[in-house]
C-alpha cells in the first residue's frame, strides 16, 4: 500500500509535511506563515494543555488573561526587549475607521502589559508572590515559516510572577523548568537536556534563560522549552516595588516562562515513521482503534456490534472507537489510523470470535499479538505504557548515540556535518567567538547544561581557556 | 462592617464595577477597552469552558484553531457581513518592520478565514457533516466599553458547521441554541428566553439568528448566546460546492455559533448582592470556606488543624479552602469570602468542636445552620445543590414579576421606564417601525419567542396587524 509519505532519508522537510497532511494535523493558511490547527492537531494541543494546567494548579498557579493588544510606548520601556521583540511585531494602526493616536502592538509576548498591571496590584508584600499563568496566541512576524515549529501566530501558554525576593524568583525559574522537562519526558517520551542558554540566546530582558533542548530524527536540535529569570529588569521599567516588612521600597523580582505548539512538531519529529504519525499513548486523544473485519460471505452487523462490545469493555471512553466503516477494506483502514499514529490497532475477525481472542498490533514497533479477550482489557493498559516507555528510550538512544565529544576544529565541523547531532565542546565563554562559530559552522550553543561537569580545555575555534563543554548542534 | 459596594438602588451601574472590583474578577487596562481578566474571573470562564466543551465534544463537535488575521479581501466577500463588521475592525498594516501589500483584520468573527478553508476540505458528500468549535480571542472596536458585558477584546468559543443540507443545518442551529440554554439554566442558574432575532437584529451574514435573551436585576435585558443558521450565504461567498451522492454539485449549508465571556457579566448581573458577588455552585472554582475561629487566649493551631481535617473530609478537592490566616478577625474573613461570592461558609469554633459539630452559612440567603460533624458532608452538597436552585428560582421569579403584557404606546412607555423589564407587545414586523419604536423609547425588539402563541392583534405603535407578541425591552 502506498503511504503517500516520503520516506525520510529522502527528503526529511518533504516527509515533516507529508506527515501533518496524512495524520489532518495542520493546514496552511491564506495568511502568511499563519497556520490552522486542524481538529486532530488540536486535540494533541488540548492534552497537551490539560496535563500543564494541572501541573501548574498543583505548583500554586493560577490562570488570567491580559489584552492582545499592547501600545507602542509599552514595549519601548525595557531597553533589550524592544530591541528584541519589535522588529518582529505585527502592528494595528487604524481601530474602528480611525487610525488610531498610538500604534498598537500584537504581544509578542506580555512581559510588558502584564507589568504595568501588576504595578497597581502590587504595594505591599502581602501581594507577592504572584503567579500567573496565561493561555494564549502571540504573533511574531517570521520570515520563514514552517507548521508548528515556527508561525507567524501561534499559541503558547506565558507565566509571569513576580517575587519579593531573588531567591525565590530563581526558584520558581528552576521549578517551572522542571515542570517542562516532566512534561517533554513523561508525557510526549521526549528525552531533553536542562541547561542555560548564553547571553547572546537569552530571552530579550531576561537576567538568566533556562531551556530544554530536545533531538529531532535528523539530529538536529530543538528548544522545546524556555524559563527566564527576569531579575529586576520589567519591575524598574514599570517601576513596580512593594514596600517589604521593615516598611522599605523595594523592587520586585520576576520570572517568565513557556511552551507553544511547537511541542506538537517536536512530537511528530522525534517519534513518526515513514508510515506517518506516531504518538505518545499519553497524548493521544484516540488510543485505541477496533476494526471488525467481516467474513467475506457473512453478514458484517454481528461482528460490527461485537465490536462495539469490546471497545466498550476496554473502558477507554472516547479514547477508543471502531472503524464499521463500510466500503473499506482492513488494509486501507490500517493504513489511515497508522497514518494518525493511533498506538494500538486491535483487528477482530471471524476466527478471533472462534477463538475468544483479538489480536493486538503496536503502531510503534508493528508488532502483532493475539490475546485472548479475557485479558484484552488489562493487556491494552500494558502495551500502552509499554509504547510510552519505548519511545522514550528509542528517542534517547538516538540521542546518545549522536552525540558526541569533539576537541578540535576539524572533528567538529566533520561531526556536525555529517551525521549531526549534538556536540559536546568547550567554549571560550566569548559572544564574538559564539558568533564566528555560528556564521562558520551554523552551529549554535543549545545550552550549558546544567549537569556539565567541570572540565578543564581549550576552545577549539578560538584556543582559549574553558571550564566547560557545552552543546553545540544546528538547530530548528 | 463596610463593604465598599455601592448599593444597586443608588447606582446600579457603579454597584456591578465595585462587586468586579471586589471580587478581583477583572480589571480596566491601559488599552482603551480591553479589560484584564484576573485569576478570580478567568476561574469561572475556565468553567464555563470546561462544562460547553463537554457538552460541545457530547453533541459531535471538535475543536480546531483559525487564524488571528484575516486578509481585508476575504472579509468583503459576502457584503452584508463586511457592512456589519469591517467598521469596528482593528487593521494591522504593517508586520516586521515593513508596510503589508493587504491589510490584515483582527478577526471581529472567523466566518470569512474558516470558509476559505473549508473550500479546501470539501469537495464530496463523504467530507460532510463537518462540526468544528474554536476557543478564540476576538476583537470589535467598541466605543462605550463595560467591563465583561462589552470589550474591544473578548474571549468566545465560536462554532462553525458546514452540512449537506438545510434540514441539517436548521437541526443544527436549533440543537446548539439549546446547548446555550442548558448552559445558562442548569449551570449559570440564569433563566432565559430563546427566541429568533429580528432581521434587523440578525447576525451580518445570516438567514436567521436564534438566541437566548435574560433579564438582568434592572430589568434590562441581556443577550446571553446566539446560533445563526447561515444559510449558504458563505459556501457562496468562498464557492463551497460538494457533490451528492447522485454526483452533483451543491452549494454547503453552514451554521454558527457563540457565547462569551459576557456570561460573566451575566452571572454578575443575575446573583449578585449589595455585599459583593454571588455564585452558582455549579461555577464557582471554592464552593466552600472554612474559617476557624480560634479561642481569645487558646493556641490557634489545634482549631487550625481541625479546620483542615474537616476541608479534607468534604472530599471537594480543590474546591475548599481554609482560611486560617494569622491577624485576620473572623469577621473581615466573612466579609472578604462573601465579596467573593463563595456559595458556602462552615465556622468551626470552639464551641463547635466540643458539640462535634459546624456551622454551615449559605451566601444566597444568608441562613446559618448547625450541623453535626457526622452529617456536614452529605449536608455541604445537598446545599449547593439548593443554592444553585435557589439562585435559578429567584431570578425567574423576578423576571416573571417584571414581564408585562402591553397593548397601547402609553403603557409601553409607562412601564418600559418604570419599572423596566420584558414588555409583550405586538408588532407589525416591520423594520421601519421597529426603528421608530427603537428611536422613540430606547427599547429594542430582543427575540420573537420560539414559544409564542399565534395571537391576533394591532402594533401599538402604527396600528397594522400583527400575529403575535415580541419581547421588547432596553438592553444591555
Amino acid at each position: 500500500m502506498q503511504s503517500g509519505i516520503t520516506p525520510r532519508d529522502k527528503d526529511y522537510n518533504q516527509w515533516y509535511l507529508d506527515v501533518i497532511q496524512a495524520a489532518k494535523l495542520a493546514d496552511h493558511s491564506p495568511v502568511k506563515g499563519c497556520m490552522v490547527i486542524r481538529p486532530n492537531g488540536y486535540a494533541l494541543w488540548e492534552n497537551i494543555q490539560q496535563i500543564l494546567d494541572s501541573m501548574f494548579k498543583d505548583t500554586g498557579h493560577v490562570n488570567a488573561y491580559f489584552p492582545l493588544l499592547i501600545p507602542e510606548s509599552f514595549m519601548k520601556k525595557e531597553a533589550e526587549h524592544v530591541e528584541g521583540f519589535a522588529p518582529e511585531c505585527a502592528v494595528v494602526t487604524h481601530g474602528g475607521g480611525s487610525r488610531l493616536e498610538e500604534p498598537l502592538y500584537i504581544r509578542p509576548t506580555s512581559e510588558t502589559i502584564i507589568w504595568s498591571m501588576y504595578k497597581k496590584w502590587i504595594s505591599s508584600h502581602r501581594d507577592l508572590p504572584i503567579l500567573i499563568n496565561q493561555w494564549a496566541n502571540v504573533v511574531r512576524w517570521e520570515m520563514r515559516t514552517r507548521l508548528f515549529l515556527r508561525t507567524t501566530e501561534f499559541l503558547w501558554q506565558e507565566g509571569h510572577t513576580a517575587h519579593a525576593t531573588e531567591e525565590e524568583a530563581e526558584a520558581e525559574t528552576r521549578q517551572m523548568l522542571q515542570v517542562y522537562r516532566r512534561l517533554a519526558e513523561d508525557y510526549l517520551a521526549i528525552p531533553v537536556i536542562e541547561g542555560l542558554k548564553s547571553e547572546k540566546e537569552k530571552f530579550a530582558g531576561a537576567v538568566r534563560t533556562y531551556c530544554i533542548e530536545a533531538m529531532m530524527q535528523d539530529h538536529r536540535a530543538l528548544q522545546a522549552g524556555t524559563s527566564h529569570n527576569l531579575g529586576q529588569n520589567f519591575a524598574k521599567a514599570f517601576d513596580v516595588t512593594f514596600q517589604d516588612e521593615s516598611g522599605q521600597r523595594q523592587l520586585v523580582w520576576a520570572t517568565s516562562w513557556g511552551v507553544s505548539t511547537r511541542l506538537i512538531g517536536a512530537v511528530i519529529m522525534t517519534h513518526s515513521d515513514d508510515r506517518g504519525l506516531v504518538l505518545p499513548p499519553r497524548i493521544a486523544a484516540t488510543k485505541v482503534v477496533v476494526v471488525p473485519i467481516p467474513g467475506k460471505k457473512t453478514d458484517p452487523s454481528a461482528i460490527n456490534s461485537e465490536a462495539q462490545k469490546l471497545s466498550q469493555e476496554l473502558e477507554l471512553g472516547r479514547s477508543v472507537i471502531v472503524d464499521d466503516r463500510p466500503n473499506l477494506s482492513p488494509g486501507r483502514k490500517y493504513h489511515h489510523w497508522e497514518n494518525r499514529g493511533i498506538p494500538i490497532r486491535i483487528e477482530l475477525g471471524p476466527r478471533d470470535l472462534e477463538n475468544n481472542q483479538a489480536v493486538i498490533v503496536r503502531r510503534d514497533t508493528g508488532e502483532k499479538s493475539f490475546v485472548p479477550r479475557a485479558e484484552l482489557k488489562a493487556k491494552v493498559i500494558d502495551v500502552l505504557e509499554d509504547i510510552q516507555k519505548n519511545l522514550f528510550e528509542r528517542a534517547k538512544a538516538m540521542r546518545e548515540e549522536f552525540t558526541f565529544n569533539v576537541d578540535d576544529q576539524a572533528s567538529f565541523i566533520e561531526k556536525l556535518n555529517q551525521p549531526g547531532g549534538f556536540l559536546n565542546a568547550h567554549w571560550c565563554g566569548e559572544t564574538e567567538c559564539e558568533l564566528r562559530i555560528q556564521n562558520e559552522t551554523k552551529a549554535t550553543i543549545r545550552c550549558i547544561p546544567l549537569d556539565a561537569k567541570e572540565e578543564k580545555g581549550k576552545c577549539p575555534f578560538c584556543g582559549k581557556d574553558s571550564r566547560q563543554r557545552v552543546v553545540f548542534s544546528k538547530a530548528y
